[in-house]
């Protein structure tokens, strides 16, 4: 027969799956000679076989947990319901992943009437030894006979209220003896039978509540969100009683190992005298700092100090622990890994590998990429915070925060930016026509738009801080003013915005730039010596791909070009480009941005150095630069020439159905081979002359996007190469340069063995990908995709995390068809999930050769390229 | 060393892939004893071994083919370059697979200034000597020394201006003498060297030039757009001239062994006397039938008889023959499986298996099924159409004739259909609000549009003749009336559409109607005894329902919801639906449509009997119901009862960027499940009622649309399960039904395993399967799917043929998971590709049970599954 209950002195904390986090952490505690109050903990098998049992615990294991007691009445020497020197116990729900709150509790289980007399003689403190019986059984009422909790709350209240009592503590015996009575008297009423005094019946009532409250409405929930699986059950932990309120010469508190906030390595904790636990966290009175026990009980503090470090040391990372005084002797009730800031992370795993204690890769998987997304952009400083005027608040929609003068245009930004002035763009919502004045804003603020709107997703890839969708604003953009209730901010005036918050701040708030030193930067650098993914950045312009290579981006993965159409001195000959009526007028417009084109290039290849750099061509649809409204297309016409109707005309004829789906990417080049001719010539000429001038050896990789057919990609590098050759040949020198593709159709994928004939690299464009494989554009699902979430028909939103099962077996088969044909073939991913942690770990199983993602995640991507290396080491 | 070179005795018809179609029934010819003029072949590989030897003519082979040119000179008695009894030969270019008019010829070979007295002698007829010698040196000077072909015309026509003659006929031996001077003065200028005269050195340089025509540009396009392999070569025929035109005994013509337009069994030839090949098909003179040879010649008649009787039971096949008669004595230069009609095809093929000349497998595949489509569309008879006057031409966009009056509106044409009037739907162009129009109009055409516009797909779906895109029409709907030039059209007034031509004539002309009978039913039945896969149809109504179960479907594939919707009396309510609050006001809607819908099922049901109903539930985004223009707003703002403004806001939030990727398919059932709750009742009620009151023991099929992850199925699955098991409940009854789902969605291909474990059945939907994986949608790619036509990125239009290798490789994937979960999961296709030919064979390879088409195309569908079977049946 299985063994369903372990004495805490049997086990140890590799148990965790059959102890739970609690059971397994109070037997090591115990194994290595701490003080733990001694007891026992009821198997996750246990619960797995109840409900196996329909609900009923089976005689034998009765029989296993009544020894156990047994053993607990003889180490402890008190006896279950003995009127001289009772064993009270706590029965506690004790998971295998914490599930904080979820589950039941039940304390001081074991009194009746004949024991709280003993506990009153025991501890001469009949108040004590009552106001614990009146808890037990209001408690053991709600936990395990599911007697609303309000109706004992109504009892108390009344005694309180006809004695004119404030405060629990104005009660003295005779009211809690009367509340006592009135408890029972509630109980029977309810469950039509006397309240249990037999303390081992009151034991197996607890048991069964805990095993039940493992489904109880709310645990499910909870499982269902954090992804827990519902097999695992719930160990129950029985542990005899200790008590912090016995008087004077009694406490309780919580102590971390080291600062979880900052991760200093000193002591970091609260405690009260003469109280229990849940009076340190409900604030009634204030507790003190864990030093000034030294001075209240010096030898306590002694040994509470050398079993701290000894748990760190055992443990071997930060703690959390728990602790109770009873009678000036200390206990230990809990520990656990303590929960802690991207910043105390950071310090505690590279301080712990300096110290010894742990090697870097322990350290490297200690940190939660994730988290230091915090680290990455600048912040308010809390202390300035607390003095500033909140006026607003939206959406949380790119990290970081800004302090600059409003402007309502992107022109006005621009503007701006140019007298050195920092600018906050603020708009009702924000379109590609406004890119520019992004790029130059500090921050980013508008009134409409979700986490996904045009402005959350490009401030996102820039790194920029946003707040978007702060429905408060009335945008007034034609009179430069904004309302905030009362308030009016106008044009010039000075805003603040934090975009981990979705606050706005009126006035200047300073912020602190960001720098990879220190212990972050020694720990990414661990990282560097560990991972084997390449770590880009998506960049488009030389300041993106500047502050890439201070977060040590390997190259650029993504140069998007659409956006350097848009700037305002060149996006009229992109449009005399689009309503051009035969090829010659659109070369003479191509022309005409040419050398734009050539100074874009010229300014990222000198940034990035000897860096490879991942170029894109033209990949959104010609309407997208076009005007749409009417006065618009008016004053487009007069700037061009045309009329009214002729551009009209040429906007209606331009729409699409499905813009996504529609005339766009490498499907442009093959309708007009000269917009990419134009963009390769730029890029040709620019790496002439960064070359020549300055000597770099600069790195140009040609990207065509959009691909589903291995003849658009034959027929497209055909064009790029001879473009090149042709100018190199012009200009008597070379160039080393590569030409590949995307891989974001869905077909590219599956005959990714035809186009890699024509590729020297693929870079995987998941968003697009993601859209495509699915059926559902990004933009468009916003209709459905709360409901999916909330039908958990997602686990997550696939355009943050690769599915891996859909999306990533595209990837797979690409992957093996791509290297069959061409085994040296480049592999990356630039979709916005090569900066996703989880999906890196993908990537990083799939065999691609680099990840490119924002240049403020290309840190995150380090540490989690780093991770997926340890954690695949095996495979 | 390899054979190079082949006797026409040496070889047979297997041969073809080594000497070509030609060669190698000239050989075969020559085998069972026909008269054939001697001669021999030079191989493919002779021509390949060619221009891998950079276009030199090794010695070796060179030596073969003068020892098979001494051979032809024993056998026929004539000499090579003799001025007694001159060899002359042609030579002639012969691909594997036949190549009309793209590669070069020479006849005459070996004639020079000494053969050409010879002829003359020989003949006693110099002016023919001269005019051969004269037509050699200019197809000579053409074809081998490639000088331009009007520089010869230009001598011609100057001799015969300069002596006032129209034709050629007037020219005497002296004019002709003189042309030949000049002609070999021009070469002279041109080449700078004199015009061959050794017979030797001209067929030399004959061979070289056929070679050279495999590679000249117009062979190559042509090899391009027919998809033939370039690397087969051409194979060279070498054969001694037969002269047609030596007098009054000599003639020429060519013949089919049965009647190539009806398959009547009877020879069909024409033939001229005194005329070589070209004369024939010139069309300057008259030829006469085949049946006055009788009377001219009946020896070489009988003769002839003979030979073709013998060739059609040695080739077992309808044969087409090229005759030649020299001074009474009959050669034949030519047999091939003659061309023919659809109906030809047909009646052939089985009276053939009736002959006993071949089995029923063979007479399946020589059936093209693509062609069958001919014969499956009512049609307007040849003599009435020579009577009519045709005012306009448009596409063809959808086969079929119709006959009607004329209406403009939807609500005109079916106001017509109920008082028994055929009418013909006149539009600018349609759109979904015009379907019951379409339904009940004979044929439809449109002013505006493409092969895939609204009218032309929707049109081919119902198998409904339509003529779309006809520019010539003035469509003045509010006026009712349709001006084309100076004619004036009007309501009710005539018209007459064909669709398999595109032609629009004014009036009445009669229309025959289909049936499978005859030599087409018989077919049609064997080819039912052969087939592995099911053919279903797809069908929306009870009308199309019959027309799929005249033409022989297993059952309905695919029943689309939505048309119904549409219907007047219904989409009021359909829209109350959508502008609905809240659930409870949707509900109300729905119960307005539902008997609606149950009507609708029932009558397919009793349409289809026992046979399978698979119904997709609804699957368009709510918007397309919706009225977009303002004034339309406004009357539904009317109809419901609700502010303008209410609606419009309405209209404006469903509307999407990407409506193919939008809030579609099962995503409308998991925000909205009484949507399909709605249509899952009416479904089950109708089964119930025809179950019960007919006795017909229906099965439908109820298929979820646009699934991607299995969890969207499971929680559909449950609903329809739920919805179905509640009312067989009340009703106490019972039900055979099947939950599917739609594979469209790549990942849900990817994923089928999991999606399996929900599904009953599959049915790949790839039309929108197509979409995605290809990344563009049906629509938009108008713009440059031209493009990619011309540049040859399409072999074919992946919408019409499926992309086997892209999206049938999804399909693969699909079947293996899909089968890996559920075994016994049934697996069909609905989408357009269902109805063609070869996407057949792939789904007959890939597994599937079944294809789904439009009704019209069941036969094909028919005999293109037994095709498949018998193709594929050594797999």
């Amino acid at each position: 027969m299985a063994k369903y209950v372990y004495f805490f002195d049997e086990a140890n904390k590799e148990m965790k799956s059959l102890l739970g986090g609690k059971g397994a952490n109070l037997a090591e505690m115990t194994k290595i000679g701490l003080p733990v109050p001694p007891g026992f903990t009821i198997t996750t098998e246990a619960c797995n076989k109840y409900y196996e049992n329909d609900k009923v615990i089976d005689p034998a294991m009765i029989d296993e947990i009544f020894k156990n007691l047994s053993k607990l009445e003889k180490t402890t020497g008190k006896k279950f319901g003995d009127s001289k020197n009772p064993l009270l116990v706590s029965v506690r729900s004790g998971a295998v992943i914490s599930m904080p709150g979820m589950m039941d509790t039940v304390l001081n289980l074991g009194m009746n009437d004949n024991t709280v007399e003993g506990m009153a003689n025991l501890t001469n403190n009949p108040r004590f030894a009552y106001d614990s019986y009146r808890r037990f059984i209001q408690m053991f009422g709600d936990v395990v006979l599911k007697i609303p909790k309000y109706k004992f709350d109504t009892i108390l209240d009344s005694v309180k209220e006809s004695n004119g009592f404030e405060n629990d503590i104005d009660l003295t015996v005779e009211h809690l003896k009367q509340i006592v009575q009135k408890y029972k008297d509630l109980i029977k009423k309810e469950i039509r039978d006397e309240f249990p005094q037999e303390p081992k019946e009151q034991l197996m009532m607890a048991v069964k509540a805990v095993f039940d409250s493992w489904n109880n409405s709310r645990a499910i929930v909870y499982r269902k969100i954090n992804g827990i699986p519902h097999h695992l059950g719930t160990a129950v932990n029985v542990q005899s009683m200790i008590f912090g309120n016995m008087g004077n010469t009694s406490g309780t508190g919580v102590a971390f190992t080291r600062n979880p906030s900052t991760g200093e390595k000193k002591l970091y904790g609260e405690f009260l005298m003469n109280a229990q636990g849940e009076d340190v966290v409900a604030g009634i009175r204030t507790p003190k700092s864990i030093d000034e026990l030294k001075d209240i009980m010096p030898d306590v503090y002694e040994e509470f100090i050398e079993a701290t470090e000894k748990l760190e040391n055992h443990y071997k990372d930060m703690q959390d622990i728990e602790f109770t005084i009873e009678n000036g002797k200390l206990y230990l009730l809990q520990t656990r890994t303590g929960k802690r800031t991207a910043k105390a992370a950071v310090n505690i795993a590279v301080d712990m590998v300096e110290e010894g204690l742990i090697d870097k890769e322990t350290a490297i998987m200690r940190v939660n990429p994730e988290q230091i997304d915090q680290l990455l952009h600048p912040t308010f400083k809390e202390e300035d915070l607390e003095k500033a005027t909140l006026i607003a608040k939206g959406l949380p929609a790119s990290p970081g925060a800004a302090s600059g003068r409003v402007y309502f245009t992107a022109e006005d930004v621009v503007r701006a930016a140019k007298n050195g002035e920092k600018a906050i763009l603020v708009r009702l919502e924000t379109s590609p026509e406004d890119i520019e004045g992004m790029v130059n804003a500090e921050g980013i603020l508008t009134a409409r738009g979700g986490m996904t709107s045009h402005a959350a997703v490009v401030a996102r890839g820039m790194g920029k801080c946003c707040v978007a969708g702060c429905g408060e604003l009335k945008v007034e953009e034609h009179n430069k003013l904004v309302k905030v209730g009362e308030l009016v901010i106008k044009e010039g005036d000075f805003i603040s915005i934090n975009g981990n918050t979705g606050k706005v701040y009126q006035g200047i708030i300073k912020t602190s730039e960001v720098e990879l030193i220190g212990s972050f930067g020694k720990l990414i650098e661990w990282a560097d010596e560990i991972r084997r993914l390449g770590v880009r950045a998506n960049a488009d312009t030389p300041k993106d791909s500047e502050t890439a290579t201070k977060f040590g981006a390997e190259g650029i993965g993504l140069c998007r070009t659409e956006h350097m159409f848009f700037k305002d001195n060149r996006i009229l000959a992109v449009r005399q480009m689009i309503v051009a009526k035969n090829t010659e007028d659109r070369k003479k417009a191509l022309d005409k941005l040419l050398p734009f084109q050539k100074e874009d290039f010229i300014g990222i290849f000198e940034a990035m150095g000897s860096k490879p750099v991942t170029i894109r061509l033209l990949d959104p649809p010609l309407h997208e630069f076009l005007p749409n409204k009417d006065e618009d297309i008016k004053v487009l016409a007069e700037e061009i020439g045309l009329k009214f109707n002729a551009i009209k005309d040429i906007v209606e004829e331009l729409k699409e159905f499905n813009p996504m789906l529609g005339h766009r990417g490498c499907r442009l080049a093959i309708t007009y081979p000269e917009i990419y001719e134009m963009q390769v010539k730029a890029i040709t000429l620019a790496a002439i002359e960064v070359k020549c001038k300055k000597g770099i050896d600069v790195k140009p990789e040609i990207m065509i996007p959009l691909v589903g057919i291995d003849k658009e990609l034959e027929i497209i590098k055909k064009l790029v190469d001879d473009t090149v050759r042709k100018i190199l040949e012009e200009n008597n020198t070379n160039l080393t340069y590569k030409v590949g593709t995307m891989i974001e159709v869905p077909r590219a994928a599956l005959t990714a063995d035809s186009i890699a004939k024509h590729a020297e690299f693929f870079s995987f464009g998941t968003n697009d990908m993601t859209q495509m494989t699915f059926g559902f554009s990004r933009d468009d699902s916003g209709k459905f995709i709360k409901e999916y979430r909330e039908k958990s028909i997602f686990e997550h939103d696939p355009f943050e995390k690769l599915d891996q099962i859909g999306v990533g077996k595209l990837i797979e088969i690409a992957v093996e068809l791509g290297k069959k044909t061409n085994p040296d073939i480049k592999l990356g991913i630039c979709g916005e999930h090569g900066g996703n942690p989880e999906s890196i770990d993908f990537f990083h199983r799939a065999g691609l050769n680099y990840v490119s993602c924002s240049p403020f995640r290309v840190p995150i991507a380090r540490l989690a390229a780093a991770q997926a290396s340890i954690r695949n080491k095996s495979r």
